[in-house]
């Protein structure tokens, strides 16, 4: 630990919780901590699966909405590129150099399709969602504007009962209006079963699968029908990435929490019954959290709450102990449950959130980790990005 | 509604969702809309209210994390100073030029002790919670490492049960050292109950308040027995406000949400079992979405899921509309049950979020609008100001 004169104002804390270099023991609490080897390992267990089963993996950005981290994905785990869920994200990545940025989700708003038009000037791909026949022409016109190419995804609800069409008519009819739309380029199917990603059984994701992946094989072979063909057909995610890899339609992953895991999705089982966090990836992803009063004997009040975190998953879960439990939570605070009164005021817990994504998403900085020292910091590049 | 050929792509969107002067009908979703005649309106009744009854008010900071709300609410209501839950809010807070600060919280780790201790040199005063008495010469130390000064408040554990002593004796044992202590100064006591204020039934809540009330009186009593005098009592929110005010004990008030109101907030009645969004106070804060999807006939999707706010206490509530209903939420998307299909695609509604606090931290900016313009754009200062 630095000597507390060593530090000056500005050093951490006002604006950033740690620099590398420094001992994890001096990290400003609450603040995100990636377990750098865990991370990695991760990324690489996932890329050499996708490469063992031919898949080409488009990383979910908008689960870590980092540059860093997505580069990361490129570098060791062969990622081909990234999808977000919104334009100023895809702004962001496509900014920070990735090349291949698919918007998993419909643009409508006519600033919004304004400013995607423009993003192919950046040098790289982009591709979109559609789900409504009225929007390839306002995609279109927009592209002819900006004198640019937009890629065009038919998005599928396989499930999550959220955008996409129901049918194989409707995608025909979407795919033959983007075909004959100036500047758009029809490239695929977007079908992502978000629903039973978090369902514990193995037996019951597939079942639900099945479903998606019969949705999807019909949609295919209609537009087969009509002379049309799909470059790629894209989905999967950490709790259903074999399903798709082994359906013989897919050919694009869209895996995004494998790589930092949550308490959520911990708890999903595999084929062998077996917590996915137990084995097949490892938490790498933490709130680190420090004790700040134990006014009361069998109580520690710790100082990340609903600002550090999201809770719409559950509550986190602190890593590695048994003894002591976080109950509740409220703004600035977390109670944590310490019947021996084990913990002491000052001591640094990790907690492993309940959900990931909008976690992330309240933070401004990653601090990444390894063998007790601060390696980097890294921004929460598209915090925020919501527009 | 502006030509879209007169937006640049920097305009808006890529980093902020408005400008002052644009029509409401071209801000960037999500984001955060302030009605301003409701918000003018509930900070002047609270400053009025405050004032009649000889009371401070000390506002919290920590809801809307805003320099700019904070400075409407001294000028328009009379309020005295913040008080907030961070080392680092309070710095921003301080450097905002608020003059009287108070962090109504523990503050334990040396490196954020030694940046409060600098606080003072900016000119107020602050103001910080203790309930150990280990605290007091951790926080006297810094402040004479710094030549500063710190006011105290010993904070009571009225019933939130998370921080604070628990009994007159622990107030006193911790009163005399910081009297004892250098550069410090006792000024008085935290007991804000928090755990109560979002109880429905005004009996139930004054019951609760009855107990924190003679808790207080005991410490104040107990403290004048031993020469002590508490120059503040501290404490009171949005749904006790007047308990504290008529207590006879307490100075100074601490409200917050009364200046937004939330949809959890709303459902508390007041004497007259009215909710008290319904006349005491007036939605000013929004969440304005856009609906982005219909591809089911009876269901719209919008742009407002979990990152655009926090469903700690509840999903949101569409204002002003009970022919639809948000039902569900994902990360990016909220399902809009609509049964008669009377949304459009494109159509921005205003949702009240279930929690006003930790739904104004997941976003940047503030978009003030008054008759249908955009008249302001306020930082959210504090927005992720966590250590």
């Amino acid at each position: 630990m630095k000597d507390i004169a060593d530090f000056d104002q500005y050093d951490v804390g006002f604006d950033i919780p740690a620099k590398p270099g420094m001992d994890e023991a001096d990290i400003q609490t609450p603040c995100l901590v990636l377990d750098l080897d865990a991370l990695e390992r991760n990324i690489k267990v996932m890329g050499d699966y996708a490469k063992a089963h031919g898949m080409r993996h488009r990383v979910h950005g908008k689960m870590h909405k980092s540059v860093d981290v997505a580069k990361l994905q490129e570098t060791l785990g062969g990622a081909v590129g990234v999808c977000c869920q919104k334009v100023s994200e895809a702004e962001v990545f496509a900014r920070g150099g990735i090349k291949d940025v698919l918007v998993s989700n419909q643009v409508r708003d006519r600033q919004k399709i304004d400013r995607l038009a423009q993003l192919p000037k950046l040098g790289g791909r982009i591709i979109v969602c559609v789900d409504d026949v009225d929007n390839v022409a306002e995609l279109s016109e927009a592209a002819v504007r900006h004198g640019t190419e937009l890629d065009i995804f038919i998005e599928i609800d396989c499930g999550a009962g959220r955008c996409g069409v129901s049918s194989t008519p409707a995608v025909i009819e979407i795919a033959k209006a983007v075909e004959a739309a100036p500047n758009l380029s029809f490239a695929g199917i977007q079908a992502y079963q978000g629903a039973m990603q978090h369902i514990d059984s193995y037996e019951a994701r597939k079942e639900k699968l099945d479903t998606a992946i019969a949705m999807v094989e019909d949609a295919v072979a209609g537009l087969k029908a009509e002379g049309i063909d799909c470059e790629l057909v894209s989905g999967g995610g950490t709790g259903s990435y074999y399903f798709e890899s082994n359906s013989g339609v897919y050919n694009e992953l869209q895996c995004g929490s494998y790589a930092f895991m949550d308490a959520d999705y911990g708890r999903i089982l595999d084929k062998d019954g077996k917590r996915i966090d137990q084995g097949e990836w490892q938490n790498a992803f933490f709130i680190l959290t420090q004790v700040m009063s134990h006014a009361k004997a069998d109580k520690a009040i710790c100082d990340a709450g609903l600002k550090a975190q999201s809770v719409d998953s559950g509550l986190p879960v602190i890593f590695g102990r048994t003894d002591v439990e976080y109950v509740k939570c409220s703004d600035e605070h977390g109670v944590i449950s310490d019947p021996e009164g084990v913990l002491k005021v000052g001591e640094k817990l990790r907690l492993v959130p309940g959900h990931c994504d909008p976690t992330a998403n309240v933070h401004d900085w990653y601090v990444g980790v390894r063998n007790g020292k601060v390696e980097t910091v890294w921004p929460v590049s598209a915090r925020g990005k919501a527009y």
